[in-house]
C-alpha cells in the first residue's frame, strides 16, 4: 500500500515526562533534560516538536509532561494549543500517558494513527526521521497493529534495550517491515557484540506508531485495570473538567511502562527497520555532537579554555575558565558547579542523591 | 640593652598594596588577596593587624593600600583611625609608601621605631611573630640602622629571595643579629638546595624594622629624588590637605621597591635570625594550612566532594560539587569559575591576562 500522511489523521505524542538528574546542575526538577538547550541553542523538546511539524501539525501534536513543568512546556511550545500539553499530576510511567493520549484522541478521531516518541533525543536529520515515522505510521495503518522503530545499531551499546527481529513480512517506503521476535533488556558487553555481529538485532528506539484503535485494544487486553481507569477518567473529565478529574484519579492508574506492559505482551509487534543518526544524550559525557566542538572539547555558554582538551565545558551564567584540563566535565550555574572526570559522568546521580539526603532541595 | 616596646614609640606599617591576580576569581581589583578570608574566615589583612595589636596599638598602625580599596580596608579594620589607612592614588611600589609613612610619622614622633610587614602572609603563631618583631625593633633602636627578619628556610624554595648572612654581631632576646652580606634573587633549584645546606642563608621575609631617622637617612642617601618628592608632598599636604596633595604628586614619585632601592644599596643591614611557621600563600595550590583540611583536600565554603583528594575546593557562593577529582583546584564565585590542575595553579595569571585582552574587565 502507498500511504500519504496528508490523507490520514496522523497524531503525535511527545513524551516529555523525564526528570533527568544526569544533567544536574543544569537540569532541575523545574527544568528537566528535555528543556535543556542542547539542540543548537533550542531545547531538545522544542527541536523534537519542530522536527515533527512538517509531518504532524502542532494542532495534532500532544506533549505529555509532569504538572510541575507543564506551564514551562507550554511556554516553550507557543505554537501548540495549551490543552495539547497533557499535565500528569503524578508520574505513572509511559503506559498511563500513552493511554490517556489515545483515549483523548479516540473521542474526536477514532480512526487516527498515532506516533509516539521521546522528547529528549537528538536526531540531526529531520527529513530522515520524518520519512521513517511516516513508514511506521503507514505500516500501523495498513496492518492495524503495534509498530516500533528498529534502529540499526551503530555500535555494541550496553545502555539500550534491543529488539530481536524476525522474518521480513513486507516493506514501507523501501524499509523492511519485520516481525519482532523478542524484546531484550540492556545486554552485557559480550551479548551486545554478539547482537551487532548477528545482524538481526536492532536498538529499541522508544519510538512507536499505532492506530488509536490498536493501542486501545492492546491496553484493554494486557492492562485492563488501566483501561478501566482511563474510561473512568474520561467520564469524570466530562462532569468535572479534565484538570479536576486528573487531580482525583490519575495517581491511582497502574504504573508501568508501555514497553513492559503492552509491547512485550502483545502477540504481534511489527518493526520498521530504520537507520539515522540518533543519540539519547544520556549523560554529560555523551554531549559530543550536541554541543559545538572547540579545541577544548564541547562547550556551551561563556567558556574560556587554555591548553585543555576532550572536556565538556558548560556555563549557564558564570564564566567557566579552565587551564590545562583533560577529559573533564565542568558545568556551572548561578547556584551550583559540577566538576567530574568525563569517564565518571554517570556518578552525578550519586551527588544528586547526596544532596537530596542533605536536604538541599533548593539545588535539585 | 634590654628593650621594652612599652617604653618606646613603636609604629607599624602594614603594606597592603598588592593586586594579586593569583587568586582569581576570588581576588578582584576591588578585593585583592589580602582581603580574602584565608585566616580562619577572617581576611589576611585583619589577621595581620590583630596579630600585631599586642605589640603595636591600632593608633600606631598604618596600612598602605591603593586608593581603589582604601574604604574597603577601613571597613575591614574599624579599630584603626581612618587616616591611618594610607590611600595610594597610584601604585609606586614599596619605597614610596614606606617613605610616605616614615615622613608622616617623623612629624609627630621623630624618635619612633617602625616595623614594616606585608598584609598578605599567614603566620599562625602570633606570639612568636611579635617576639621576633620586638627583637628586630630593639636591634633597630640600639644600632640605628636597617634591620630585616631572616627566616630560617623550611625548604629549598625557589619562589623567594634569600639573604646571605655574615658574622654574628650580637643578640636580641636570644636571637642572633647578623650582618647581611648579600641579597640574592629567587634562585634555581640547585642554588636553593646549596643555600639550605650551607646554613648561612635565610629567606628574605619582607619584614623590616628601622628607626624613622634611619630609613629617612637611607632614602635621602640612596633615593634622593624620592626624598625630595616626599618633602614636597608633606609641604603640599599642609596647604592643600593630604588627599589633594597625594592626588597631585604621588604618581610622580619614583617607582622602586624598598628592597632594591634601599636595602640592597645600604652600607649596613642587620638581620635578626627568626624561625616560625610562615607562608606567603602564593597561589591556590599553596593554601594547604590556610584552609580547613578535609578528605578531599583543603576546602572553603559550600563544598560537597565524593571520592576526591589532594584538591583545593573553594566556594564563594555557588555549591561546588565534585566527584572523583584528584589534585585539582576548583574555585567558584557568583560570576566566574576556575578549574585548573594544582600543579598548574600559577597559570591563573595567563587566564587573567586573556580576560583582560578580551575586555572582560567586569570579571577582573
Amino acid at each position: 500500500m502507498t500511504w500519504s500522511p496528508d490523507g490520514m489523521p496522523l497524531y503525535a505524542l511527545v513524551m516529555a515526562g523525564g526528570a533527568g538528574t544526569r544533567f544536574w546542575p543544569l537540569s532541575r526538577r523545574s527544568r528537566p533534560k528535555q528543556m535543556l538547550p542542547f539542540a543548537q541553542g533550542r531545547s531538545l523538546l522544542a527541536a523534537t516538536v519542530e522536527r515533527l511539524a512538517p509531518l504532524v501539525s502542532p494542532e495534532r501534536t500532544l506533549v505529555a509532561t509532569s504538572a510541575e513543568v507543564a506551564n514551562a512546556v507550554r511556554a516553550e511550545l507557543p505554537q501548540l494549543p495549551g490543552r495539547n500539553v497533557l499535565a500528569e499530576p503524578a508520574g505513572r510511567d509511559t503506559a498511563a500517558c500513552v493511554g490517556w493520549a489515545a483515549w483523548r484522541v479516540a473521542r474526536s478521531k477514532p480512526e487516527a494513527v498515532m506516533i509516539v516518541l521521546p522528547a529528549d533525543h537528538l536526531i540531526p536529520d529531520g527529513p530522515a526521521l520524518r520519512s521513517a515515522l511516516a513508514s511506521a505510521a503507514a505500516t500501523a495503518a495498513a496492518r492495524g497493529g503495534l509498530v516500533t522503530l528498529a534502529l540499526r545499531p551503530a555500535r555494541a551499546e550496553t545502555g539500550f534495550g534491543y529488539l530481536e527481529l524476525g522474518e521480513v513480512v513486507g516493506a514501507a517506503a523501501g524499509r523492511p517491515v519485520h516481525v519482532v521476535k523478542r524484546f531484550v533488556e540492556k545486554p552485557s558487553r559480550e551479548r551486545a557484540e554478539e547482537f551487532v555481529a548477528a545482524g538481526n538485532y536492532s536498538w529499541n528506539s522508544g519510538m512507536f506508531a499505532w492506530t488509536v484503535e490498536a493501542i486501545q485494544g492492546a491496553i484493554r487486553e494486557h492492562l485492563p485495570e488501566l483501561a478501566v481507569g482511563l474510561d473512568e477518567l474520561m467520564t469524570a473529565a466530562d462532569s468535572l473538567g479534565e484538570e479536576e478529574a486528573l487531580r482525583r484519579q490519575y495517581a491511582s492508574l497502574p504504573k508501568v511502562s508501555v514497553d513492559f506492559g503492552v509491547m512485550e505482551k502483545a502477540k504481534t509487534v511489527w518493526a520498521v527497520g530504520v537507520d539515522f543518526t540518533w543519540s539519547d544524550v544520556g549523560s554529560w559525557a555523551g554531549l559530543a555532537g550536541a554541543l559545538p566542538l572547540q579545541d577544548a572539547g564541547v562547550t556551551m555558554g561563556d567558556v574560556v579554555a587554555l591548553d585543555s582538551e576532550g572536556s565538556v565545558l558548560v556555563s549557564d551564567g558564570p564564566l567557566v575558565a579552565v587551564v590545562g584540563v583533560r577529559d573533564l566535565v565542568v558545568v556551572a550555574t548561578r547556584d551550583a558547579v559540577l566538576v567530574v572526570p568525563k569517564d565518571q559522568a554517570q556518578r552525578v546521580k550519586e551527588l544528586v542523591e547526596k544532596l537530596r539526603e542533605a536536604g538541599r532541595d533548593d539545588l535539585l
